[in-house]
């Protein structure tokens, strides 16, 4: 018998969180009722708490923030096979429109309709339970974790930017910034067969880290070896510097993906290099149809998340959760909804 | 019989052209000897006779300017075959290291070893006779005109565009700049299938020009179709403005090809615009495998070159050919090394 | 005011056709309800109309046929906008899984949970009303005719293969069979800017009509063009000497399109071929996002479907209309369900 | 100082192999000349060497086998820099004309005037000094030995395998035959991120040697798993009931890659399924641009190419070299041009 109250974390001003309770909501016809079981913290949770938007996206309501999510189905909306009760799952924190030209297109990332978690004034995951489309509530084994299934997000982030570096066997592939993502990048180009992963990142901790997660070498930004020669980069840092000189260091012909945000919609950018070598420069925004890889790399090991844990809180300590990352070498919080206290 | 020596027009500093007798090179191993019968004026020769330089290209010696070349192959090599001899072609102007990584991924324009005519330090094709790979001088039928098989070279820039901005049938294309290769680019546009083609430039006299090159619409940079959610922009202006307005322009996933060369290095980008909608962007520099697409638009009629020659003159007369672009209404001037005083 | 009846053409066995009073159909959320205008004839109703079934889609219950519909928006379900009821539309005739891993990667023809017009067990479009989803009633401008938008399904089928025959332009491009698909491949292939375009039948008529809606050139599959060297192959015959012959023609890295369905679910596959000239081969299966596409050429002009109609008939004559391509000449027919005794 | 003959096995007739003095060859411009160090031996010298003959290429003259091969360069011709002498090489074993369409584009292996070793006419390298171009004799670090080196040639009809698969990580591989190709193939798709690689072969040897090379299953080809829904299938073993199998256990939109050569250059195909499901299905005929690939792979341990010799010979034992493939758990026999007697 499910409560029909449940106690979630809300953003009510920058800095301002509260507990609530709030009713459990009721599945529509196609969604799942998910009891939240781990939410993995990302920047740009943080960055709401402590500003309040992130660009064009400002927190003007009371916002429940988290993306990154697992748990268990407890209930199913019509449409939906009620043995899928029961399930483990790892959330997909996206609802596209499915007759988007995007969505048709495969892209549904790039919906223009898109509701996603804890994009204001859609209500993330750090609750006791969430509502999700059946189909972005992915079953995963029991051999997954909670929170490597909540790091199914980030992961799916990384397997994007990978995919569209087109990384393959043998390549050499430069990365800027060691943070959460860029660590993901680097596990999963390691995955894809790249042989050299060249990481840069100012923080030598965050260097040290890489070498843990697939890079072969690992410096800071001014130590770029000279003539890389890449075959593509993955900016994870969002520092123009760094997209500057990632962008020489690649080979004519070769991918450029931008995936951190920076602080600004414009930046200063080579053009004439992205011309005279005919470079491809993209960007990753969210992703599509990466769960069911996210999963397999997880679970053949190829992929490890559980070792990109540093911490670990319950749902009254979001505040401490989300500064975290001011810790030295932390990586990666997770959050508990169903437990308190349990700061580790 | 060949003569030993021949006129070429070069120059010396700039503003400062000479007609000069040179010998008429011999062709070694694996290249042809071309009797030049028409050269087409682009922006870049102008730019190297006002300048002296174009980015990090500098004049420092005596150059022959021209790179749109046609003619007939009067003398072969070694390992070319005597039956060549005679053949009407137009000249690829590029001379790669077949041995390069690029060369043999079949990206040769991108090898680093290349030889590019009137780039310092090779000569171009503003000479009575010049030489070229065998591979590289394609052979032209009897109904494509001298001064059209010149302008497979540009019209090969517009092919590289097209393919890059990977135009298909039924798309909406926007093209900034409305000079000889936006117009080519609009001509290549339609041939290819795209059905709405908007062509920006902020003289008139451009904008008629390109409605009679493909255009669907051609209007001044400011009176840009709001929502045009184009597939792919290709900017042939280098203009920043122009830049960033079409990269606006651009829907979620689409592309943009840069093929307009700036006067910076550096220009301030939407990155932001490119994150969120993932857009593709890259450059053209020149082309690879071209020739055969250039002269199959040509003698099908899909694209129309003679159309564009606005302007002809002798070999004595190339400043005034590099200057005719100040005239109104000019697309286009061929020079004529074989002629004097063609002034038309 | 609608009607709660209507009249459709329904085939009760093999060769039995009869007009039946059935109720005018409730749109469901999403959907809208379609009073169709036009319905083209494909070779597959004129199947089913003979044998009762094509391959292993079995007539065993009563089937409406029909799958290329046009009409006008008369009512609308729930989550659909009211404002689109007077519409005019063409019909993309498939209603797919939006959740299911093809359609989710943009490949939605692939659903394995499709309903499709005409498709046992699923209802077509000879019927005075039908049901489409919204997003699959695609509105077409006034300056296209109901027959030509009826025939945006099989122009469909053509910008599927066009694009997965990836035609590029001054590309030459072989298509095997003259009926009603590939000729319209003939005139994609021609509007995505392929120069040569060589067209194979045994009919001396299709032949003739082949070059008049974009072959170059049209023979018999015995006078094949030695050497032709073409860039794709698509195969509108189903035949197998044709595929054969078709896939000998192609150029090493070419590309092979399997549109027509043959007697047979195997064929003797010239192997060795294919691996030593690493020839792609593939088919295409229905269609995804191509009417937007469609309704661009059409009302570009790029593609005319009008001169394609070579016999027009009412709902109380079907049975003529299925036996429309037994007539020299024949190329399309289409029944026009508001209409009786029409035949033209 | 160079001697002036040297040793070669050379087949004279199917089954007659003997020892000849000949003249060490002299590098032309662009050539290097490399003393053989060691050479795999590859499925099609054993044909040969029973046969006399593949498909079309058939023995007519005197042919020495041997096209896997590594060794040092011990003297270059003009244009060939003097410091490359001394450097120990994996000699990719083709000789394409740079100027050819394929070889334009990229695809080099598809040139049509290729000169390719142990392919009648073309003389390989069982002999103790063998030609090639200096850009196709690619250098290899001291931590490469000298029969991996050799064995970078197989590995590259892996790669290229692999490519033409499009083999992304997480996804589900299916490779018909454990040969070395195939478990090459198995290898190769590990390190691409392939978290599901199922291997069938008939010979249960070969499925344990599987297991050790990458695969997660190996079976007999009675046992697929039934849905096994691969994203790829590479066919290894040219044999048409695994064809035939493999091609219906591949996904919608999935891709099927034939590298094995079957005795047949024709075979019964399913084409409604490849229609229906739109399966993308293509060869490999050798590779392009793989052996750096293929060295960065051994290097970084990706794949392990010393483990694969399960035999080894001097140039005096080539025969019994060549029947190896005939011993239980052979995997790849190397022959030693410098040696005699060396069997291991």
């Amino acid at each position: 018998m499910l409560p029909t109250t449940m106690t979630a974390s809300v953003l009510k001003a920058p800095g301002e969180l509260t507990l609530e309770r709030r009713d459990v909501p009721t599945p529509e016809a196609g969604q799942v009722l998910v009891q939240v079981s781990a939410v993995g913290v990302c920047g740009s949770d943080a960055h709401y708490y402590r500003h309040g938007r992130i660009g064009d996206y400002v927190v003007t309501e009371p916002l429940v923030l988290g993306h990154e999510a697992a748990g268990r189905i407890v209930a199913v909306g019509a449409d939906v096979p009620t043995g899928r009760v029961g399930e483990r799952v790892s959330i997909e924190p996206q609802q596209p429109d499915p007759d988007s030209a995007p969505s048709r297109r495969g892209e549904y990332n790039l919906c223009p309709h898109m509701r996603f978690y804890a994009t204001p004034p859609v209500d993330g995951a750090l609750a006791e339970y969430v509502l999700i489309g059946s189909a972005f509530a992915h079953p995963i084994p029991d051999t997954v974790s909670d929170e490597a299934a909540a790091l199914f997000e980030p992961l799916s982030v990384a397997i994007a930017a990978t995919r569209k570096a087109a990384v393959g066997v043998g390549d050499r592939v430069l990365i800027a910034g060691a943070g959460p993502v860029g660590l993901l990048c680097a596990q999963v180009a390691s995955a894809a067969g790249a042989t050299e992963i060249v990481v840069t990142d100012i923080n030598p901790d965050r260097c040290s880290a890489a070498l843990r997660f697939g890079a072969t070498t690992a410096v800071g930004p001014d130590e770029l070896p000279i003539d890389l020669d890449a075959d593509s980069f993955i900016d994870a840092s969002g520092a123009e510097p760094a997209i500057g000189a990632g962008i020489a260091a690649v080979r004519p012909g070769g991918r450029v993906v931008l995936v951190g945000m920076g602080s600004s919609s414009t930046m200063t950018f080579p053009v004439a290099l992205i011309q005279n070598r005919e470079l491809i420069v993209t960007g990753v925004f969210r992703y599509a149809n990466t769960w069911p890889a996210a999963r397999a790399l997880v679970t053949s090991g190829k992929v490890d998340l559980d070792a990109m844990v540093t911490a670990r809180f319950g749902l009254d300590e979001v505040a401490q959760a989300l500064d975290a990352d001011r810790t030295a070498g932390s990586i990666k919080a997770v959050i508990f909804p169903g437990r308190t206290g349990v700061t580790s």
